[in-house]
């Protein structure tokens, strides 16, 4: 479940964590990875499913049991405020699978020892049942990504509206029409590729790294060396979630108002802190500067350095020449022009090239695949061609395919799924948005199965999700073909979300039948989890954002805690594809192509000179997020790196088991603690002190100022 | 070295130091312990002195080296430093001998290799000269104690007698007249127990328990086993040193005024703030807390809680009847005169109980010894009887015995010292203090002797330094003979200075002669040493405490990071000496006695219900601590107890190894700090930020003020 709006991180890192549970957990199962030559276990252990070849695999109705979506049902609240925080602050989201399956895990093994003690145990806890609620998890704590709360959603807000240009085409959210958008464009993905996933898994063999990871996971957790390992990760998850939560409850008293409180706190100095340099003691970044590898949080400081410490002092001494020094310094004809649109082109300069080449190994490895299959013995070479061998299937794979195959999901029930749900969708969602004709949505969902087809498979080579591309591209199209006029600028965010949604939740899909084909999970439960998670995702969603959304009321502002800064920058999207470029200020346009370019070169360079070298240049997409919000994040992440590097170092095997479950308890537990804190801002309690950081010069006055009033 | 101001801490603190190396060091040595039965070492081990029979010990003036000198000068600096940091802010000084040892070893250990490599060791690094820098270290920074800085000396100056009362009878502080103060009062008490050496320590065969804890230091240094751990415990105090320096550095920039910074941060809330309950982030306190065993720390923070908590917001309701509320709350009539007076009662309460307590052993257990020196076969009871045993000597004290007393040090020279140095110190000492007439001090060196070595045998038996009790005493008796009229304050502090020098440096100097006789090292270096010392520490201290006083121009104030308490209790001791209870706000007299009595009744409980009940019993000297300046100290030190609590509990060995050790770093840290802090505060420059802690209500304000004033 790679998203675009952090693709570099997520995709690294879900990389990242692969080889990381490499290490911590055996995994033989693999045909891409026999190869790799660092597996310490010996050839003659025993394969995974010979070694769960006397568990009897429950039915599928049977693996749908009613606490697994209970504990579906709770994670997901917590993963959705998680998520939520992160599309609200920076648009970084690190992969949560890990910490998904390892709460899954201990959630419901505590139910099953629980219910057994008290006799009441009907059913034991198996994989295929944890499978089931990770993958729940998953789609429903994936609707608060492509639901679009920090991109494409809020940026049709009133908020946003009046931050970025002068258009009054604006649309505030509201907790009806929100949930009722995601109803009607979420379930399509799903049901555009459950005709595909026999070629997907069964006959073309995709990666799904993150996918194949998680089932190692889950595989792991049920045999007994790997629930002893599971427990003790729990044990230091839970440790690190306190300290994270009550760490988070700790700041809370001294934040008072806006610029109060740790998060603001001048780490580096005042001057620094002006420009957005500083460590803002976020337990929840520090985290994710632990999971993601260390190139992207590195990609990311270098981006801010270059970005707030360079270019935008120097563009600010231009002010008067290059831009009316009358303005706010957040009007997008200042300063703040040149931060949005900067790195819309990097962004877009990065999708670009990497939508191209994923296509083209996208199409190069299908024509392959398609090859072989009429040349039995094909002599392509090894490099870019995905894992599809024809020797001899091993234990493990006779036994999967037999039970994937096992249970059937009609090809016509998808096919009258897809055309009932875009039916109703073409009715419903002109009404939500006037501007989005029937005809613009009859026109991307003729295209959208190929796309979510592209997108699949693109995926499972690479565990790459490219989402949010689609979803741009949707942008410009619709939005062109809409005109300024005909509110094109809400006609393209609304058609972004329709189309990434689709694409989106395509991709999730594949991913998990992958996750139950290693599991042996029947492709049924996988379907109804999913379609379930998706209706939690639909209805938690909404209504986690409007707890943010009522709770902070500069939510979206530059200054504010929760910049949510992606919504800016698609909503700059949209008025640059329905406008044009002429309302930038001078020189920007310039400065964006030559930053396009060099987006396009370093990717280039980065493939060129081999993935050896080509690990230590930098991200563009990673460099690009800073440029808009500032690098205080990159600290909290290079501080999250470096926490990792020393203790590598010190005990490399220890690092590797423990740390995503330390990083993954300080995400949750910062991200958990938003909740009461939404909660108290909701009920008008303000924290009782006010942390603030004065000038020498300032406090002289402000000392002055008090003892005068008082 | 106990100091009586801090004497509960210090008393137990070096009792729980020595029990602690009870564990880490095998002690086999000191006949006093030899029926513990908690040692693990094997009977047949061989002596310490059997282990180093093969090492030559160099003759007294080899053991005197040049490096030694320039080593003792640079840690007396540091600790100089710190020990003034500890009396200016809360008069609680743990022992520092731990740290004074490692770090000497460490210096001269670099010291010796660096030579050695470059081939110009003339001379191995001894054990004897290890202790002769701890002593020259102790007896130092000893004077940084003694001299009164954070007590009476400073007790004279003007902003403290503004404070205390409203008599205009001061002297300021001077570089030039501190050190000749110093000068001629320091040196008596060296010259004055030199005679009773050799009945104190080998026919009286006294404990001295930190003289023996740090000669058992050494000694396990110098054996390869102790050399490894000595390492270990080296490289953890310079990691703690770091950290703990750094983050003084770190917090200085927050502190622009003197109501900012982490120093003044309200951990607890704005509430439990006013009423001086927060952590304040000091690593020292923290440092402190670990080393003072759990009651100190919980006395102190009952203290606190009895006082801060409880005991002045019910008297400040009564404000207007007890006492006018028109006063400013620092004024001694008011609320300010209840604090420093019920503290001043404890402490003489706890101060006189223990000095009857200590004076009756003395009486006794000289009394048993005379009466053992006749009767050889003593079937006297042993519970109180000195270690004075008539065994066949072992192996070890006859070595020692016989090195002890081969160099002497002659009866005549010590007499022609103490007269000469007395002559000239009355000559010169009415010129400083025009109060003090040649006579009050005649009659103070007539009973000098005595007292210094009733204080010099008391601390043999219990480790417990009456030094400033005997100060006490003499501001009592001085100032009331001078009276009000002739500046019996100032006669009566100048008194208290003189007495305390010479009972001080006599119990130090014969702690020092035990450390020598166990380790080998020769009386006339240890006495040199001692002079040596005591002359760098008439130097270095003064300095030190012109550099703090120049520095912080509100030092004494109640308000400031250096409130100096003891300066504040001490002068109103001296004017409750000459002008008597007359001037006590209502009720406070009455409030004194009680705690006066309670103090008293407390110990005698304590004693009572013997040893192992008794130690949870609170302490009333350590609980009057927060009285006057509040419990945030006290939270530092809870705080440091709990770590070590913590610690304990996870990995005991590991936790008495080297707990010490991350107590020494973090004190040594934070206390270095202070050298380059005031120098940054005497060249006038100020910290860049004010962290602020201000009121929701109170930050609506201020930054309403400074949007419209910028």
């Amino acid at each position: 479940m790679g998203r675009e709006e952090d693709e570099a991180a997520v995709h690294n890192h879900q990389n990242a964590i692969e080889v990381r549970n490499d290490n911590v957990y055996d995994d033989d199962d693999d045909p891409n990875q026999k190869n790799k030559g660092n597996d310490t276990v010996p050839a003659a252990a025993l394969s995974v499913e010979q070694i769960f070849a006397s568990q009897e695999v429950p039915s599928w109705q049977d693996q749908l049991t009613v606490r697994a979506f209970v504990v579906s049902f709770v994670l997901s609240i917590l993963f959705t405020f998680i998520v939520m925080k992160l599309n609200l602050t920076t648009g970084i989201i690190p992969s949560l699978n890990v910490s998904a399956g390892l709460l899954g895990f201990f959630f419901v093994k505590t139910w099953t020892k629980i219910a057994s003690k008290s006799g009441l145990l009907k059913q034991p806890f198996t994989r295929q049942e944890n499978t089931v609620i990770q993958t729940c998890v998953v789609a429903s704590s994936g609707i608060a990504f492509s639901g679009g709360f920090g991109s494409y959603l809020f940026g049709m807000s009133e908020s946003v509206a009046k931050q970025s240009s002068d258009t009054n085409d604006y649309k505030n959210p509201s907790l009806g029409w929100i949930i009722g958008f995601l109803f009607v464009v979420s379930f399509l993905g799903l049901f555009s590729v459950v005709p595909l996933r026999k070629i997907m898994i069964i006959d073309f063999k995709l990666t799904y790294p993150s996918g194949t990871a998680t089932a190692h996971l889950i595989n792991s957790f049920h045999t007994p060396e790997g629930a002893k390992l599971a427990k003790k990760q729990v044990r230091t998850l839970g440790k690190f979630f306190s300290l994270s939560f009550f760490w988070g409850f700790f700041q809370w008293f001294y934040t008072a108002a806006d610029d109060c409180g740790f998060a603001n706190f001048p780490t580096l100095g005042l001057k620094a802190y002006e420009n957005k340099f500083y460590f803002d003691f976020s337990s929840t970044y520090v985290g994710v500067g632990m999971i993601c590898p260390y190139i992207v949080n590195i990609s990311v400081l270098l981006g801010g350095i270059l970005s707030w410490g360079v270019m935008w002092p120097l563009i600010e001494n231009r002010k008067g020449d290059w831009f009316d020094e009358k303005l706010k310094p957040s009007n997008m004809h200042a300063l703040q022009g040149y931060k949005v649109f900067i790195a819309i082109a990097i962004i877009l300069g990065d999708g670009l090239y990497n939508f191209v080449k994923v296509l083209t190994r996208t199409l190069s490895g299908l024509y392959n695949q398609l090859q072989e299959k009429d040349v039995a013995d094909s002599s392509l070479p090894v490099a870019d061609r995905p894992s599809y061998t024809k020797e001899e299937p091993s234990f493990d794979d006779q036994r999967r395919t037999q039970l994937f195959l096992k249970d059937q999901i009609s090809v016509w029930f998808a096919l009258g799924g897809y055309v009932a749900i875009a039916a109703i969708s073409i009715g419903t969602l002109p009404h939500i948005f006037p501007q989005l004709k029937w005809y613009y949505i009859v026109v991307i969902y003729i295209f959208a199965p190929a796309l979510a087809f592209c997108n699949a498979y693109g995926c499972g080579l690479t565990d790459w999700s490219l989402a949010s591309t689609y979803g741009k591209l949707a942008i410009f199209t619709i939005g062109a073909w809409a005109g300024a006029s005909n509110g094109g600028v809400l006609a393209g965010l609304a058609a972004c979300g329709v189309m990434m949604n689709i694409v989106s939740t395509a991709s999730d899909l594949t991913q998990d039948f992958k996750t139950g084909y290693l599991t042996l999970a029947s492709p049924r439960s996988m379907f109804f989890s999913q379609v379930i998670g998706t209706a939690m995702g639909c209805i938690i969603s909404p209504c986690v954002f409007w707890l943010f959304y009522n709770a902070y009321d500069n939510l979206g502002k530059p200054s504010s805690p929760y910049p949510a800064p992606f919504a800016v920058v698609y909503r700059n999207m949209a008025i640059l594809g329905v406008e044009g470029f002429g309302s930038l200020p001078r020189y920007c346009l310039l400065l964006c192509y030559i930053f396009f370019g060099i987006a396009i070169a370093v990717n280039l360079i980065k493939d060129f000179i081999g993935k050896d070298k080509g690990k230590y240049i930098p991200i563009p997409m990673a460099m690009a997020i800073p440029f808009y919000i500032g690098s205080y994040f990159a600290i909290d992440m290079c501080i999250g790196s470096l926490i990792l590097f020393i203790w590598t170092k010190i005990n490399k095997a220890k690092a590797e088991a423990f740390a995503p479950a330390v990083a993954s308890g300080l995400i949750c537990g910062d991200g958990i603690w938003t909740l009461p804190a939404s909660i108290l801002a909701l009920a008008g309690i303000k924290p009782p002190i006010c942390m603030k950081f004065l000038s020498g010069k300032d406090n002289a006055k402000v000392d002055g100022f008090l003892s005068s009033s008082s």
